[in-house]
């Protein structure tokens, strides 16, 4: 059994609390959380909630600890510092910020003996996966990486931080034409605007000048002022029935030439379809716990990303097994 | 530089060839023939052309042997032999025979201190990291492999032997419908009809009875009795203009459930669309190639699978730069 412990109970922790059900080989020993531990409730019925100042006391019963904080604040200082305790596993997506995050980890690792696996889940993660196989089996070639039709958070939250606005959606839309002129093989330079769209639904707060806060959206640098964004507005009964989900998904190509005289063309295209994007990122979590629990196991320290796993190690079946049913 | 071998120069041998230009970090040793290498012409100028015979002299100035032989009867001979004198990777595709093979190279390998990867390629290969990364993922959820459309090499040779056929090829075609059930998310059980249907281009030899070679073809057991199968009679003129490639392609698609209540659907689809099947696979074969170079110099012995590589092993980019720009 892999034993598990979950920091941080939002929608993330919530996921990886539901994945151990699905996995027999797996235990959930705590949850811990920054708040007075007796007002959180958690579903399984028999688990521990704690407080997290003391998880220091858990270091025998748990072989892999889940970080289920943010990546903007919570990770950078967490990884690092349960590292010291725990094979831990988070899922860091800043993507500029890797390396230092991956240095960081790294040595606390390897000062306690410890593995930690960073960035799990879908990108970074399996994405990150078929941008590496593209990029090694057509190494003359070109990847794209599309999001969507989902839910992006940070955007969301921007538009929610508007005046005026009561609560807000935005979904992330990849366009069908890019999409299509890059499985054609022609690999496309295609500009941010030319890839994706932006649409929010909005719920205005009484007397707030809808007019405005369209442009106030619309004309946000770095968020919305690159792409061709619809906003929407809608009444919260609407917004609640309609736009309550965490839904995402998102492509992966690889369009790349072998031949003597590079005559052929390939099209290699990963593509995911989420009705919840924190249910299937802590899914991918559980089995990369997995490995990391059997690389503790061998003796592995440091720091590792998915790039560092042998596909074997992420699943609760025999090399015979996966060798006779799978390959 | 990783020094290679081929062994056997077919469709597959000439892919290896041409994807060696492709990296920087792979050379061309040579290519051995179980002709008289002198009626032997390879397009790489300068590198060698020896008769298998003379492969033993070869020990200390190849890192990994790339055996191109054929599954049915090459491979399973060839692949425990030549593993007696150095790393090897084949492409060993009779799944069924899969464990049997894999002992025999493991033994092999263990014997003499080398590694031989087994069963590369993309189907066994990347389909298989699929399956397995999908069953890893949503272990609540069905697999489906759909093939094509491509050629089948086997479907077409079976074609070809019946009397009064001069030329055949075989495409294997996935339906359309049951794709698209699959990805609905809705788990369907497909029979082998609902799945694919074979489309079959023929040239006739003077005086064959197409009516009768036409029932012969659909009646086939095995290969086409199972199957929609169409037959187009065609001349010879429009056999070489327009069916002379060896294109193919697949999908690997996923579909599974996670939540408390298994409330969320997830579909995850793999798609390749190849206008060469050997130029791929002998892409996806360097990259393994790779690997195994790297894993003999740390001093790993054995049969390998593609499920026991960790992917940061396939690529010629430092681990550094992988975590910056792929993760």
């Amino acid at each position: 059994m892999v034993r598990l412990g979950i920091i941080g109970y939002g929608n993330l922790g919530r996921g990886v609390e539901s994945a151990v059900k699905q996995n027999d080989d797996m235990e959930l020993v705590a949850v811990f959380t920054r708040r007075d531990p007796s007002s959180l409730e958690i579903k399984t019925k028999g688990v521990k909630v704690d407080s997290v100042e003391n998880v220091a006391a858990y270091q025998d019963k748990i072989d892999v600890m889940i970080l289920c904080g943010g990546s903007a604040t919570d990770l950078p200082k967490q990884t690092p510092e349960y590292a010291k305790l725990f094979n831990v596993v988070d899922s860091f997506d800043t993507h500029a910020n890797i390396p230092t995050h991956f240095a960081n980890v790294d040595k606390a690792c390897k000062e306690n003996g410890h593995v930690g696996l960073i960035s799990c889940g879908w990108d970074p993660g399996m994405f990150s996966l078929m941008r590496l196989y593209g990029n090694a089996f057509l190494p003359d070639g070109e990847d794209y990486t599309f999001w969507g039709k989902g839910v992006s958070q940070g955007h969301s939250d921007a538009v929610r931080r508007i005046k005026g606005v009561k609560n807000a959606k935005q979904y992330t839309i990849p366009v069908e034409e890019a999409l299509e002129a890059v499985r054609s093989g022609s690999n496309p330079k295609l500009t941010t605007r030319q890839k994706h769209t932006r649409e929010c639904f909005v719920v205005l707060e009484e007397g707030a000048d809808a007019k405005a806060i369209e442009k106030e959206i619309c004309e946000m640098p770095n968020y919305f002022a690159d792409y061709d964004t619809t906003v929407n507005f809608i009444s919260e009964e609407e917004f609640n029935k309609n736009h309550s989900g965490i839904p995402h998904g998102g492509f992966v190509i690889r369009s790349g030439k072998t031949g003597w005289d590079l005559e052929d063309t390939h099209v290699v295209e990963y593509s995911i379809k989420l009705d919840s994007n924190p249910g299937f990122t802590s899914s991918i979590i559980l089995s990369f716990a997995r490995a990391v629990a059997r690389l503790s196991k061998e003796g592995v320290v440091g720091a590792k990303t998915v790039f560092d796993i042998a596909p074997a190690y992420l699943i609760n079946r025999s090399d015979e097994d996966i060798r006779a049913h799978l390959l």
